[in-house]
This record gives structure tokens, C-alpha cells and sequence, in this order.
């Protein structure tokens, strides 16, 4: 099959598949307050660091003035203990008035007054995991309407303290509710988070069809072995999970925590790489008033970002599993350009890896690699015996294109350039 | 009892104990190059960083111009996988004549040209753990002459391919051996992790004899995990270890990681300040030719340096166990001061622990506190409540002394203003 018809027809299945909201045609970038910042709600004794209006301000203010939002960081999102304990006279949620006197609507305009968008949390269920109030299927309409009335563009739609029963019901309904309100809503569900994350039990051409983008697993935490638990799981599930991505719907391993205590920079940068590779929201969860300088060129570096918004949208996957403890990681990328990851597993020193691209399943030819965190470029012959070294917990990533003397004979040459054929009404290989 | 006549009996049992070769009277500074450079012979394709003259003339070259030899990082030690596969025609052994052409002694000769000093590896069995010749009970004499008519300054005497009874005769031969040369050799016994590190198979009262220092548990790894892990072992066992250690014998843990790839910047602050609480050997393992400023920071600290080499050489424990995660360990320093320690075991934010130092045991009276990560300087009284908040995987580090004006009274006061009765002789508390 021909490359162009490929791309037709996955446009025309994202088409017919993901939320009828047309939102996150590429993965969702920008801010999430949860893993940082967590339900701190003593704004007397930690005014800079609780949950209230001056923390999404204030990180609204360096997203929008330290050179995030230019790249794609434009979500602001709201994460639990936002609301008050109480619903209105009329049934509805409303924000902690002492926490947030400006309300909910005011951040919305705040955000959008920058180029910004502002994103809320909410549960199916009866409370939500912090113990606020929660949203029951009753509630659902509502809801979906006080967060329209509200100007929100997006909901993450937590599961604590409802059964499998409330949740078949409730995460659809949600979903209608939000396109009924007429807001383009992008919807966030932790639905499959709570069904253990494959099928049977999970339904991810439904989840295709009623959300955005939700969460398969666990909760990040700030430490390397959460990192590495979290990205084991989605490998180890790609022929399931792969699939289910693209334009519209995505498989959410959680947020970035680059830049918070528990990460070095060769783990941030690994972080950063299977991320991308995964083709995961890129929802940062730290204090962006201190950050180091170190995380955030990891954050901001242009060519991953890239390689993360790539526009077909297909997510990668491990292709290789040593028993040196290196791993190699491959997307395809539009324009017959590609990503690779090499990673190491070993905390002893840096390990030097022979390969070649043929080896990776590179089809003969030539190649223009640029190592995406030195800017050093290569051209490599697929039959190139190279080595690289990769740091213990660490990475190397490469973008992996076409020389540019050969682009036009590569075009010519189609799909014998790819390195699988891929089908991506299936988003699989063949 | 008066502290004075405390510290006097301390002197007495030291010198009636420790290895009588009069060294390391604090914990050992230097270099070790197992942890980063491990068994790298490659020299042909990774002539940087494989095991080679060049690589410690590198680190000698760093740690005098680099300004860690005056801070006390003197030692400049080589580890397995130095020496050719034969003894000599002699049966002594030999460096690799490809990676060492000039020889043990001539890299010893530029260690003291520099005033810095030379350690050696070797191994109380058949053969060393990378399978380079051993030293079994019949070459003990040999080798150690042979190391002494190099010049070496100390030995690392590991004990892979023996059994308990070898090393039960080889360890304290070697140390006899040693002293026989006439030489100062300071002297590192594996012995103990290789028996479980515990009583009654370990003699803490005989390697107190026998060896300067000695590694009592596993081989750390670049990890967080592997940090933590031989932290929460020495603690959790620190009624039967702290007696042991004392000026002239050390407990030792294992190198310093940091500056290698695994630790974050608050992981690293953590393992050296507990490694100052442990008043444990300062040997780094790392790259000191590109190492970053942040790491270089954290091991060039004066004052936990300062801590770390107190000349009381009372090894600190852990005296609280937070339900929270945080944990609070303390060390006695001379001139009536004392470190103290809050670590988080946290994965989550920085955590707000409420405490006073009269909850932490001090007595009554007023403290001036320095932050040996910030130098922010308090004065504190016993009984005021303060909050320290810790970072995730984080610490918070004091150097708590006396007011300035308050010092004649302290003086007086005598051992009132210790935390604890001290018993010097036992290197445990009454």
C-alpha cells in the first residue's frame, strides 16, 4: 500500500474514532499541578506552595514568560482539592472560596488572556480521592455545565471511590455531556487506571471514542524507580496499548516530574526520550519559578518536543530487550523520519553498544542522524557498524532522517525507506 | 564523668586497639576507581577511561589542580584489574606492562611529588574478583613487601576465592605483614562483608586491631536504591557498628557516587551528609575531569568536610523514625557541637517537619544552628519550635554549636550541654 493512502486512512479512522471535540490532534502539552504540589491546602502556614489561584498564576506567569508556551506548554491544569466541600444552593461545584476568591471563571480568562488554556479535575464517583465532592452519575450534566459555564478546556476525570459498574456508566456519559455543552473540552480519563489498564476488563476503541486521552497506570511518583515502573508497564503492553494512540486519543503514562528531587539529569533526559517515543502528553509537575537550568533545557529541547508532536501521532515501542541491559526504543515519524532511543537499564558506568542500522531494521540506505540532546550529526550507511555510549539510567536519542542530496530518490522510493510497513488504521505493524 | 577525662580514655583505647600503624586518625579522603571505571581494560577503543596509569595520573592531575587535595581528597586508589595475569619470574606480582608501562612505583613517586597518596588493590584468596592473581596465605609476605618497595601508602585487600577460614588466617597475616614492611600502609579489609558484616561471625574488637577501615555489607551501585539501601543497613544496625569505629578504624560503606550518573542533586546532598554522620571514608568514584559544578559543590563542602573528619571520630546514629518519612540522625563533634540530619524518605514534595531540639534530646540552653547547604545561621533554643522542610529523597543538614557568647558557660557547664553521656572507651552511649 501506498504511503499517502496509509495517511488517508488513518485521518479518516481518527476521523470516525476519537471524541467527536476535534482537540490534541497531537499529544497535550504543559502543566499539571498533582505530582509537585499534591493536596497542600495550608495556605497560611505554605502560601507559595499551596493549591489555590496564585499557584496557577504564578504558573501561568513563567509559562507564559519564560519561553514555554512558544514551544506547546500551554495547558494549566488543576489538579484535586480545588473545591470547596460543599456544593452551591443550586447543586453545583464551586471553588474554595478562601483558595481561589477569584473563582474558577477568572483563571479561565487569566489563562486564555495569555494564549493559555485552563484545565480541571474531577471525579467519578462519590468523593474524590482527597475526600472532596465528588461527581455522581446525577451530577454528570451539571457538572459538565458549570465547568463549560466556567470557559475550561479540559477535565481530568478521576475514578476514586466508584465501582466498575458507576464507571462504565459515567465515563461516557461525561463525555457526552461535555460535547453537549457546545465547549470543545478536552477530556481526561483515569477510567482504564482503575480497571487494571488492559483488556478485557479495558476498552480501548471505546476509550478512543469518549476521551482524549486517559490514564492506563499507576500514579508517578518523584523517584527514578517509579519512572522506570511506569515505562516498563507501557512496554511491556505495547501490542495493546500501540494501537489504541493516535491523533485525538493517547495512552497518558502520567506527568513529567524533570525538575523536581528525585530525578538526575541522565534520568530526566531518559525520561524526557521514552516520553517522547510513547507519544505521551508532556504534562510537567514541578515548581517552574525554581527550576534548575539543567531540566529545563531538557524540557525545552526543540527537537524532542518535535519528535513528541510528531502529526501522524503513531506511538512507538521497544524494539530490542539486551542482555547488557540496553534497550532500544523506535518511532516512525512523518516525512520518513524516525526516532530512536538507546537506553541502559546498568548503574555501573557507560556502556558502549555496537550496532549498526541495519541491525534496527533500517531498510539499505543512507541516514542523517542528529543526536537530539548534542546537536551532533551523522551520516550513516545502514550497514555503519557503530557504537554509542550510553550513561547507566541514562539515554542517547536520535533523529533518524533522510541525507538531503538523497531526499528525492527516497520519496521516489516509498515505502522501501520505512522501516516496517505500518498500518495505521490499526496503528500496528504488519 | 568530665568530659575531658572522657576523651583522655578515649585516646588510651585507640591507641591500645586500632591497627598500629598510626593512620587514618579521621575517615580516609580520596579517590577509588572501582564504582566509575570497574574492570575497563579496552584501552584501545576507550583509552580514556579504562583502568591505565593514565587514567590515575588524570584524577592525580585533577585532584591537585582542581583544589580536592586541600580540602583532604589525598588518596588516589587503584582497584582490580591492574596487574598482568602472572606473577614474575620472582613470584611477585607486576602491573600490566600495556597499561601501567611505568610501573606501581612510578605512579606512587608521582603521588607524592604532588603530595598525594597511592592505594592498591589485592585480594585474600586465589584470585581477585576480575580473576587477576590473588593472594593466598603463602604470598601474603611477598606481596606486601612488594607493595611497600613500591611505595604504596595503603591496600584494599578484597576477598573474593577464599573461604572464612582463609581469610580468618589471611586478614590479620596481611595486617602483620603490613606493619613487618616497616612502611605506613593503611590497611582496608573486605573480610567483613564477605561474613554477613554482623556478629558473632564478625569481630569488630579484632578488625579495630588489625585494619584501619573496612567495608562491612555490599557494593554500592549508581542508584539511589543502592545508596539507600547500605544507609538503612548501617543504621539499622548502628548499636553493633558505631562502637566499632573510632580514630585509626572505620566503618566504611562504600564510596561516594556522586557525580556520576544515578544520583539527583538532593540525592547526592543526602549521601554525603550521612556518609558525615557515619564518619565513613570519603572515597569518591567518579569522572573528576567533567564532573559538574553542582556535584563538585556538594563534595568540596567545608563544613560537612569539617564534620566529617571531627577528631572525636564518634561514628552518629539515627535517633528518630518518623512515621511521616522523615528521619533525624545526629553525630557528637568536639567543642560541645554536634551534626544533625533530617532526611525524607519521601517520593512526594518537600515535607514541613515540626520539631525542637529539646525533642531531639539536646538539654537546655541556646544553640547557634548553621546550615551546611545554605550557611544560613540561626540561634535556637531548646525549646522553640521550628519546621524544616525536606526535600524528597532530600536532607537538611546542621552544624549546631554554641553561641559565641555563651561559650565560658558551656565550658562550665561541661557535659551537661552533650546530647548524651558518652562513653569513649565502649564508642556507645550510657
Amino acid at each position: 500500500m501506498h504511503f499517502a493512502v496509509l495517511i488517508f486512512a488513518s485521518v479518516a479512522t481518527m476521523t470516525a474514532f476519537a471524541l467527536d471535540n476535534g482537540l490534541m490532534r497531537t499529544p497535550p502539552m504543559g502543566w499539571l499541578a498533582w505530582e509537585r504540589f499534591r493536596c497542600d491546602i495550608d495556605c497560611t502556614n505554605d502560601p507559595k506552595n499551596c493549591i489555590s489561584e496564585n499557584l496557577f498564576i504564578d504558573m501561568a506567569d513563567r509559562l507564559y514568560e519564560d519561553g514555554w508556551k512558544e514551544l506547546g506548554y500551554v495547558y494549566v491544569n488543576i489538579d484535586d482539592c480545588w473545591s470547596s466541600m460543599d456544593r452551591d444552593k443550586d447543586g453545583r461545584l464551586q471553588a474554595d472560596p478562601k483558595r481561589f476568591p477569584g473563582g474558577i471563571n477568572k483563571l479561565a480568562r487569566y489563562m486564555h488572556d495569555r494564549g493559555l488554556k485552563l484545565g480541571i479535575y474531577g471525579d467519578m464517583g462519590t468523593h474524590t480521592c482527597g475526600g472532596y465532592p465528588g461527581t455522581t452519575v446525577d451530577k454528570i450534566e451539571i457538572d459538565a455545565q458549570t465547568f463549560a459555564d466556567w470557559e475550561v478546556d479540559m477535565l481530568k476525570f478521576d475514578g476514586c471511590y466508584s465501582n466498575a459498574v458507576e464507571q462504565e456508566l459515567g465515563y461516557p456519559l461525561m463525555s457526552k455531556a461535555l460535547n453537549a455543552t457546545g465547549r470543545p473540552i478536552a477530556y481526561s480519563c483515569s477510567w482504564p487506571a482503575y480497571q487494571g489498564g488492559l483488556p478485557p476488563k479495558v476498552n480501548y476503541t471505546q476509550l478512543g471514542q469518549i476521551c482524549n486521552l486517559w490514564r492506563n497506570y499507576g500514579d508517578i511518583q518523584d523517584s527514578w524507580g517509579s519512572v522506570l515502573s511506569i515505562a516498563d508497564w507501557f512496554f511491556e503492553n505495547q501490542d495493546v496499548l500501540a494501537p489504541a494512540a493516535g491523533p485525538g486519543r493517547w495512552n497518558d503514562p502520567d506527568m513529567l516530574v524533570i525538575g523536581d528531587f528525585g530525578l538526575s539529569m541522565d534520568q530526566s533526559r531518559s525520561q524526557m526520550a521514552l516520553w517522547a517515543i510513547m507519544a505521551a502528553p508532556l504534562f510537567m509537575s514541578n515548581d517552574l519559578r525554581t527550576i534548575s537550568s539543567g531540566a529545563r533545557s531538557i524540557l525545552q529541547n526543540k527537537m524532542i518536543i518535535s519528535i513528541n508532536q510528531d502529526p501522524l501521532g503513531i506511538q512507538g515501542r521497544r524494539i530490542l530487550k539486551e542482555k547488557s541491559g540496553i534497550e532500544v526504543f523506535w518511532r516512525p515519524l512523518s516525512n520518513n523520519a524516525s526516532a530512536l532511543v538507546f537506553f541502559s537499564r546498568r548503574t555501573d558506568m557507560p556502556y558502549r553498544y555496537e550496532t549498526s542500522l541495519s541491525k534496527l531494521n533500517y531498510t539499505t540506505g543512507s541516514y542523517k542522524v542528529t543526536d537530539v540532546y548534542t546537536d551532533q550529526i551523522d551520516v550513516l550507511k545502514d550497514s555503519t557498524e557503530f557504537v554509542v555510549s550510553v550513561n547507566p539510567t541514562g539515554v542517547v536519542m536520535w533523529y533518524v532522517s533522510a541525507p538531503g542530496k538523497l531526499q528525492y530518490h527516497q520519496i521516489i522510493r516509498g515505502d522501501k525507506l520505512r522501516r516496517h510497513k505500518y498500518d495505521a488504521k490499526q496503528n500496528n505493524f504488519l
